[in-house]
């Protein structure tokens, strides 16, 4: 049975978990990305069941998750007996590293160069613009023009290419690099972040598990939005776009739930 | 009957007339673009007809041409008695003053910032990049993107600007930009500058009438090719075009035929 002051709790597990089903190997990422991110960091099965199990995963799944990981290369475990502690990769820790800036960041970048590159019809060219593309940082312009930020390749060999910081934006490319369902998924995770900034505790949230289960769940619907498209400040989106007021209500939350140590949260499975 | 000092000079005019018919009003606009592009000069219809005859150009042709370009407001006529003078409008030493930089100057351009326009599918966005090619400047790099040298335009709508001073120049842009008929012109014109370069007599031409035209026909065939494209350097351009030799070897040319003052051609006529 439930304790009153729990509600606020579920209430918000309830919020942040209301797209459906979260992808347990992508939830697994974000814990040991905002928990276990140094080299000695190690997190124990039992408290990674815990946690997962506080957001409605069962231990089955988690366990099915983990063995995915560890396939991947993502994390390596070691068995102790009958438990076993998991840690990041080199591989997993670069990958976390890689994408801690964007999440973490309190401001919207504003990279000052940008680069445009064109293809031509021929096969070779269009291959190459493809590939470009695959590595995420790039959007679309048009079928032969893709965008990004920061100075240009220095190895382009069919494709023609600009390096620019003075850009004229026109409401289609707006409309373009916002289009309706990312606009609707900042949209909906603005909505759940207000409502999570008003439903936790103004005294603070004094349990560590419930502190880093809601951290993980705010890190892991922000990260999902914004890892859907490059890097695109204000200019380039429509005028109400919600993507920097969702980052400084994101840095809001994060810091009304610091982020608890893990030997505090290990601790907490033994009381 | 000709005299045998007369033939490098007949030679030259075949050389320089070898492509077909002239356009007779644009010859009459090379003609007052380089020798009456002063606001006080006027040029007799005696002379341009004597000028226009020393390149096979019929007297009829001749007063059609000045006819039509009176109409278009290039020119302006006064009638003294059975004689007349001509001379450009302000709107024809406009279009004169506006080419001179681009047929005159002694090095190809090489401008350091460019800008690239692109439209998106929509019937105004195309429009107005239509609207931007048919100024002349731009250079169309697929049926969505053009470029030009400067400055991006300030009053972009519905289309996408980047302004860069850095290019990263594909073997296809090359190709695109510098075709095969264009390149033709270039080759072909330098083969016949190089042929007169050789004709013209070591001492010089005494004869100012003879100059005249030979300067005419030579500026005349250069701006023909040189208007057909935007300014471009080298290194948007394939490899082996001719077009800065050209250049080189029409400034050594002009500098073997001096313009001559319109007073000393006018009194050439009563001798």
């Amino acid at each position: 049975m439930k304790d009153a002051s729990s509600d606020w709790f579920d209430s918000c597990v309830s919020h942040l978990t209301s797209e459906g089903s979260l992808r347990v190997w992508s939830v697994l990422v974000t814990i040991f990305g905002d928990l276990a991110q140094n080299k000695s960091d190690q997190i124990s099965g039992s408290l990674i069941t815990a946690l997962t199990s506080l957001v409605g995963i069962k231990a089955e799944a988690t366990r099915v998750a983990l063995h995915r990981l560890r396939k991947e290369g993502w994390i390596e475990s070691t068995r102790v007996g009958r438990a076993s502690v998991h840690r990041l990769t080199e591989y997993g820790r670069n990958q976390s590293a890689a994408a801690a800036p964007r999440i973490y960041a309190r401001e919207t970048s504003k990279p000052e160069i940008w680069h445009v590159l064109v293809s031509s019809n021929s096969e070779t060219s269009r291959k190459e613009l493809a590939d470009q593309l695959l590595t995420g940082e790039y959007v679309s312009v048009n079928p032969v023009t893709a965008m990004a930020s920061g100075p240009m390749p220095d190895d382009l060999e069919e494709l023609l290419g600009f390096e620019t910081s003075a850009i004229s934006v026109p409401e289609w490319l707006r409309e373009l690099f916002g289009p309706e369902p990312l606009k609707t998924a900042y949209d909906d995770f603005w909505k759940s972040v207000r409502i999570i900034d008003e439903l936790l505790p103004q005294t603070g949230v004094d349990d560590p598990m419930k502190t880093a289960v809601l951290r993980i769940l705010v890190v892991h619907n922000w990260r999902r939005i914004i890892l859907r498209h490059p890097v695109l400040p204000a200019y380039f989106l429509p005028a109400d776009w919600k993507g920097p007021a969702c980052r400084e209500e994101v840095s809001r939350l994060l810091d009304r739930l610091p982020r608890p140590h893990l030997a505090t949260l290990e601790a907490e499975l033994n009381t």
